[in-house]
């Protein structure tokens, strides 16, 4: 029985509620084994594309007030963690094994002297042109950015988490035997200000966020399932190759020799590499399709100490 | 050392967020002794002008998906739980005084033949005319009816709960003296259909939901914190008069009176009698201002077995 920390990809999750609801059968189904088996079960997930919705529709509604990106993060989680302890719940009563499931809405605490919060990166919500994005950056502060020729867009920091506000709630389910979802969309940014902890427009990297939460949890595993089966060195090349197994050492060699992708494989492995040197557990990166071969260990990249 | 539901009411938590967030340190602070005393404590909120917004954001945004009352339900959990787990967290940095608190996004179970969902009568979202009414009537299934020379609404069902699905989740942090938000808005209403949980556009009363969790979690006593200092006899007329201490027999008598108005003192008087009734346990009807002394029963109206 050991413990594991599932890493969910919000690109998975489709583009609307019944979208969402329908791939999640799917996810259900591929961790359910685990589930079965009695492990422990933290399950983390992206909101790209649901934080990204989320926003957009407050932006371009006229009656409703402008919503800060804190807040849209925390909507994604009640909405994302609906669907996902529902879909778990549904198939554990189809399955007739049963264990409680929730979500905890939780906050991810960030330093407020992270390099990050100089140089804002990620994009966020809908495309502007130049005029309207000078017009945000006076009234609202915002970094606005040109992005691939289609216009301007908002971009917030993405730093680094460094804790879970939440953990004893997530530790005292996890001790209960529950499973369940937390940190999503990598969390909601908070930090801390004398005694306070203060909500921040910032987007936490999810697969950071949850290598975050295996080592505060003392994982023995954590999972990161994605599109592809396995990580891939040339990728998109005709010497394309999988990596199966691959240690610290041999991931830094790789990584200097440029066969990882900013913004794609490269953060997860990022991710992968500080849980493995925090705890020496090791890291699987894997295709959500085959996730179950992945947690026996059949499918995937793993990444040892 | 006791087990309290406290019942928020949402019109207590502002039209935005930073309204909420102002507000909430308030309700934080009324809170606050109960959390030193080493009490259980469930908060459960309404969301009925949260949930609003969110549904009329999406509705108005022209780029977002239609998102069914259910999710906006689920996401007004997240956006309001996180800003009360927040701000009670920060009055506890400031007093020096530590118990975990997280929100539990929730599911509570209704009855598919409950009879509400044969007369929808709750109001929600933007008003329209009586050609757009028609429209979504026919294209969405919608039920729309006139309201109060305004135009015309959608209208969904108010039933009943029964059980609130997460609730081992909410034990299981009680048990580890954890303070809990839960039912959030009701919580998110789900039917049974076969081996699965299915979401449905409906809304719970929020202190029915508090009642029924009340009941469900053993508490002692079941608390509904809202703007009127006391229940009152002959309410907004020269006879009014503050109802202190008063029994389930004695509040059927002053029903069948007339003495309380449907949509506003009544739903709260029957949720606390469903509580009493099922447990011989206290239920409290007070102010939030004064929630502090209603806590030590120094306000409010007391309703006993």
């Amino acid at each position: 029985m050991s413990r594991y920390v599932i890493s969910l990809g919000g690109n998975a999750l489709g583009k609307n509620a019944s979208e969402q609801k329908e791939l999640l059968k799917d996810v259900a189904h591929a961790i359910f084994p685990l589930i079965e088996a009695n492990h422990d079960i933290v399950i983390v997930h992206g909101n790209g594309p649901q934080v990204g919705m989320i926003n957009l529709a407050f932006s371009e509604s006229e009656s409703t007030p402008l919503m800060p990106f804190a807040e849209c993060g925390a909507m994604s989680q009640g909405y994302i963690g609906f669907h996902i302890q529902n879909a778990i719940y549904n198939v554990m009563e189809e399955k007739n094994f049963h264990r409680p499931i929730s979500t905890v809405v939780s906050q991810v605490l960030v330093d407020v002297n992270d390099s990050a919060f100089q140089h804002p990166t990620k994009p966020i919500g809908s495309f502007y042109s130049k005029e309207q994005a000078d017009e945000l950056a006076a009234s609202q502060g915002y970094s606005m950015v040109e992005d691939s020729g289609r216009g301007y867009r908002r971009v917030v920091a993405s730093p680094k988490p460094i804790d879970v506000i939440e953990k004893k709630s997530i530790l005292a389910l996890l001790k209960d035997k529950q499973i369940v979802i937390a940190a999503g969309g990598g969390g909601i940014p908070v930090i801390q200000k004398g005694h306070r902890l203060i909500g921040v427009d910032a987007v936490i990297d999810k697969d950071h966020a949850s290598a975050k939460m295996a080592e505060i949890i003392d994982a023995d595993e954590l999972i990161i399932l994605t599109a592809v089966d396995y990580v891939f060195l040339d990728f998109n090349t005709v010497n394309q190759k999988e990596l199966r197994e691959t240690t610290l050492s041999d991931l830094e060699t790789l990584m200097k020799e440029g066969h990882f992708k900013k913004g794609s494989m490269l953060p997860k492995i990022e991710a992968c590499m500080a849980f493995v040197k925090a705890t020496k557990k090791p890291a699987v990166i894997a295709s959500l399709e085959h996730a179950a071969l992945a947690f026996k260990q059949q499918s995937g990249t793993i990444i040892n100490y």
